[in-house]
């Protein structure tokens, strides 16, 4: 009865088209073009390092993409009790026609054969957006992206801003800062005018958001831009600061980032709590936790400094969701954002789906985005999340408040769908 | 099913008489005159301010009862999917005959008049206290309320203590207390006379709890007469004194109010967890948040200092309640108390309650409390409640644990009412 | 249809032999004499106390154990609700034909005679040890136990360390570690080679695992050795050292605890979180509480250290969990290990157990260990564990991804004793 009330309120909604407002797609290589994107994604190749696969294993240079494969399949057999599995399952089958219930050292090759003719077939681009039903993909671009070579109205950009924040120190990332925008930075007012330069790049360039990953203990806070003008010039002439001044500086450009995003009209996304580099000798991009004591009251001043500029908060931990919820429900500027990374797992999307729906206003929830690096993931996770978001809304609003289906159903198609094109 | 079990637990269950524990209720106007009265309250403006409504909209002098409402409609279909606004619609239809789905731009003037009929009619305030099936409602006084002009068995009186605690520094507050209890204040040793004073007059007009809130980073310890003198003697000389010295006469007084609770036998409500104005711009009773990272261990010397007095403990953040769980498991004089405003929507609720009821002995559970400033909220909120409870005693208890309806009944009616009664 | 599914499911798991991973049994007394020894359990006394019995009263010295018992009878209608008293009714019922639904006044004295017969019987270890199904059961021995006269192939010894790590400044602890290695300590390295010395003896007599119990401030680093020779020297001779001397001396046993274990293949038992003496007015073993304000993020270092020694990690509070899968997803020497304590009851371990399910490889989780000081409680415990580890089963991998039973099932052995073999 519940389970047909469940399967009544999905229809609709996996028939929906999407826009996906988060990912890391690279829009001139957007498909995968052999089983080794798709199993080389960090979610198979850190599972299996985690079940005990070497990692030079995985990552042994010159390998091929199927010998690449081969070597993963032995491990799937420690991991098919993941949400992670069931997504790559749920490809093969979509995608590949296959037939299986488990992916074995006796199937694997006929399953690679017959997906390299998929992936490697004209159009497989299209067909596989077809297939997924997207209307539009978010990237996340470097902010040196020349954002030339693809349509930008289906792959849209937004501007990444990890590196300006975090890593001016770096000389590369300062080069490429210089060469981006034409124009060398000596003192705070440079730095700011080169950033406003990258935004103007990008807003006509058709970008919809900004876009920062940060570290469970940052605290953004206004800095003086005499106290910072020495830190740019010092950083950009090569010289090495203490850590009290990175900090300011991070400071700096952060809040610099919020002010264009005012002046651009761009929704900043935050993407809060993550430590870099926790486990060194973990595979690519496997290395990455966090630290579960941090807070949005860390944000306290910059939510009231921009009232203007829209904030759609993701949380790494499961343990911030409710604050999440409550800053949302009495901030006008922030709006839930998705279930990130190690958050993206059936057992949390639900309950934070659940309070999120109970307790902030529907217009200021962003359901929910991909966060793939390739084409072929957004078929499976928004099936997972769509799957979650019908039975919630079958059991907390038509049996629980005698909602109809028909309501219940279009609250969902605006958590899905609609909500990306109004916020963004 | 289930759903038949659960119903058969929550007939007796809602048919109940109840004591509400803890509410804002003014006792000399405690029901609406208004439907604004209830939509003003600021769980519907900060979620009408949050999707949208600019707040001078909401709070602009001198404007009616009426266009005040009327301000507020339009936003409401963006918070339908909220818990509030099912205690709204619940209201709607129980006290004011109200048939629609949905409160629209079309229906609510028709709204608007009959509330009104029904709000002004004389003898409102014992109807809609006999609908609710209220046998007792606890107040939140201030400390220098006069607590005369209203039945005080009915409208049984709480001290509220934030004042002494916190705010001490400010001129008004200590006029309050001089006025209050006529004393002149100068150090430690009348500084606490007064605190007794208050005490004394509570108690005397019947007083059952002494009362606080409480911010996340408060660690209440024992403070030598000696220091604090020094401090009260300038405090009420009218001089500034340093943080450290106001978080010491914060501790002084709070630990001096335990020290009269243990005195006067009453428990003493810990409401932990707090941030006040974090959102400045925010409605009115609508800036408050809080930081999740507080612990029960800050409250370790206070709770082995008074092992005579009883400690209601209600946490804002839901990642506390199994501390609060564990404390009340072990402490005898800690008691689980309510589910407290951010925590106090169904997916926290019912999860909280759980845990509870699996682990803390049942004396020691104070299931509910509305919270609320107007009389008409009890019933939709203590209806939340109760279906949660029935929910969690079919599956937890009938179901799993065989337990006959009967019993589960009982338990549920100990923690709706029983406890309310032995424990204040 | 779905409780029908659980069943078929959970009798499988029912009849599976267990080896119990972690537990205090003393294997010179291990079953329990008279129902005293089961209702002397801190589970039941620390219940009883909080729920109002006095200390003096349960711990009165010279009491005999039907007296105890009678003394606690009384306050067992105020836990009725509680997982743990369910336990108790459960063993009653399972071991002495209990029949009622609760245990009263007037029942309580032919219970006690019932279980005296049968806790008396000659074989009673042997019985109980069948009845519960028990292939092993792991202990958790001091550092300076014999271990001798019992069959370590049953009764497996584990090191446990919190002594050495956090006690070495108690004269009683230096003396018990010089007594046992036989060795004179007076510096750094020749604590360490006392501490090989009991890895020696413990190895010898089949030790499977190095375990410890944390505070949730604890942050192990490595430290110079030269920096605490010295300190070792002080100590060692009797003098006092001061807190950070403490602090230092403590990561240094502890590093050199990890480094042990990997020289001699053992894993290290983390449990993460445990405050002890926070209410020093408890009752024996009643008094210990924690500070939900941790992280794994302070185990950095180590398991970065460590790559060759398994961690098998138990977290006391829930909203640890997340980060204790993220952990085990992304560290292959992490390991998440049953439910502990405080997080041992129903409804945090059915959530903690679906996160682990959905995120972390099958082969890298200890689904349950009893914990328990008497072998009666392995029985009910692990029944408590199986009837939620067969529900996840039913609900997220039959129901949600189309597992068949027989899969299901065998996932459950692997989770319950599969892995106890293989990581152990």
């Amino acid at each position: 009865m519940s389970s047909q009330l469940i399967q009544e309120i999905l229809a609709p909604l996996e028939s929906l088209r999407l826009i996906d407002p988060h990912s890391h797609i690279n829009p001139h290589s957007a498909a995968s073009k052999t089983l080794a994107d798709i199993l080389g994604y960090h979610y198979y190749t850190e599972l299996a390092h985690s079940a005990g696969c070497p990692r030079e294993h995985i990552e042994e240079p010159g390998i091929t993409p199927k010998e690449k494969v081969g070597r993963l399949i032995p491990w799937l057999a420690t991991i098919e009790n993941t949400a992670q599995y069931n997504w790559l399952l749920e490809m093969c089958r979509s995608f590949f026609q296959f037939q299986h219930d488990r992916i074995t050292k006796d199937n694997w090759e006929s399953l690679y054969d017959r997906s390299l003719e998929v992936l490697q077939a004209p159009n497989w681009e299209r067909a596989v957006i077809e297939r997924s039903g997207l209307d539009g993909v978010f990237l996340t671009n470097d902010f040196d992206d020349p954002l030339e070579g693809f349509d930008t109205s289906f792959y849209v950009p937004c501007l990444r801003t990890d590196d300006l924040v975090f890593h001016l120190v770096r000389g590369d990332v300062r080069q490429r800062l210089q060469k981006a925008t034409s124009m060398a930075i000596g003192d705070a007012t440079s730095l700011k005018k080169a950033i406003g330069c990258l935004f103007s790049h990008f807003k006509q360039r058709g970008a919809r958001a900004c876009a920062i990953s940060l570290p469970p203990d940052f605290a953004p806070e206004p800095e003086s831009e005499a106290v910072i003008s020495g830190i740019v010039t010092k950083v950009f002439s090569g010289s090495e600061i203490d850590e009290d001044s990175m900090r300011r500086l991070s400071n700096f450009v952060f809040w610099t980032l919020a002010e264009f995003c005012a002046d651009f009209k761009l929704p900043f996304d935050l993407m809060i709590g993550v430590n870099r580099r926790v486990y060194e000798s973990g595979v690519y991009q496997g290395q990455d936790l966090y630290d579960k004591r941090t807070s949005l009251i860390l944000y306290k001043r910059l939510l009231n400094a921009f009232p203007q500029v829209t904030f759609p908060i993701s949380v790494l931990s499961e343990t911030c969701n409710q604050e999440l919820v409550s800053y949302a429900w009495i901030f006008p500027n922030v709006v839930t954002s998705g279930h990130w990374w190690y958050s993206n797992i059936p057992v949390f999307i639900e309950r934070d789906c659940r309070s999120r729906l109970q307790a902030v206003p529907i217009t200021k929830q962003i359901g929910y985005y991909s966060d793939m690096y390739k084409l072929e993931f957004a078929l499976p996770k928004f099936a997972m999340y769509r799957r979650i978001l019908a039975k919630v809304l079958a059991e907390d609003f038509v049996l629980d408040r005698g909602w109809s289906v028909e309501r219940a159903v279009s609250s969902g198609i605006q958590i899905l769908r609609g909500n990306v094109e109004t916020i963004f």
